[in-house]
């Protein structure tokens, strides 16, 4: 019992990993645990719309687990050009040392759970990849485009970093956002690069 | 999609929702939807030790939906006297009117789980509800009683409140927590009423 509970009172960390996108009508950032539960919401929504049939549950547990590494690597902007690779191992080893202060069954699920989200190789993972992508495109769109200007990000960045994702796991979201994207284009909710 | 993106867009709210007790180490109350979050990993960490065998996907299906209510309703600390049939019936009418936001199939499915974890009647809801209350005991625990003391609770109030319902879900979690709580009451964690 001791390990479950030293390794979810290590998890409280993640609500102190802020991001870059602002909670609608909230003068802060969201951080990455609440993130992390909004995302498992809308991918229990969507999961119908999913390109393949998926095992919505999968989905889910993989969206709760997929962002813990950055309790020890902070979170990085989507956006953000280069720097991947380093960036990954480093979420490997944060999530060896996060999950390994469970018992092995635990720990093992979370990590198989945490490899897959990354290798976005099955349907369950493309779809939640898809998802993971998608929210902060949705805040933005709700949000005149707040950190898109705050960050200097531009239209043609955005639909770069994330529509193959979104295509790949959920292209009826994709069709959605790529026209609501084109109407901020037009509103001016994008940075300068 | 626009049905689901009004309605995944209305459960941002939930992270404007405070509750009483502060993340480890933060100056800030936690909010219902990082809470959520950390839940639904208590009780993927714990299943196995649950009263009776759980399916587990329920359980986190159920976790990240309870809460939801709180939109319109906000946070209630569980030691609060009386006043709980009013305030179910109000958190009723909002989890009604949010997920009225989805289509039909979401919408049910979101209703139904969410109207098992309040009943508490089956092997997973107990489970589910003893994880909830479990969460914010284990973050005093680690906070030196933070929001025990701030808001005058006493070690007689929690064990009250807490325990029919963890010994009922979880019981060799409860078995931790009393020996956890005594340990506290000697050390002056509680309030005085």
């Amino acid at each position: 019992m001791q390990k479950i509970v030293d390794f979810i009172l290590e998890l409280d960390k993640l609500k102190g990993v802020t991001r870059k996108t602002r909670p609608i009508g909230l003068d802060r950032y969201e951080n990455s645990a609440e993130h992390s539960w909004q995302i498992a919401m809308l991918g229990a929504s969507l999961a119908h719309l999913a390109e393949a049939p998926v095992d919505l549950d999968r989905v889910t547990a993989m969206l709760l687990v997929h962002d813990i590494g950055e309790i020890d690597t902070g979170d990085t902007i989507v956006y953000a050009e280069g720097g991947w690779e380093e960036r990954k191992r480093d979420e490997l080893a944060a999530v060896t040392r996060i999950f390994g202060l469970l018992p092995e069954p635990q720990r093992e699920r979370f990590m198989e759970l945490w490899i897959e989200f990354e290798r976005s190789e099955t349907a369950e993972s493309r779809f939640a990849n898809a998802v993971d992508r998608a929210m902060p495109v949705l805040l933005n769109l709700a949000n005149n485009g707040q950190s898109w200007r705050e960050n200097g990000i531009t239209h043609e960045r955005v639909v770069r970093r994330v529509a193959p994702q979104i295509r790949a796991g959920c292209p009826a979201l994709w069709d959605y956002l790529e026209a609501r994207l084109e109407e901020a284009r037009r509103s001016g909710w994008f940075g300068t690069g």
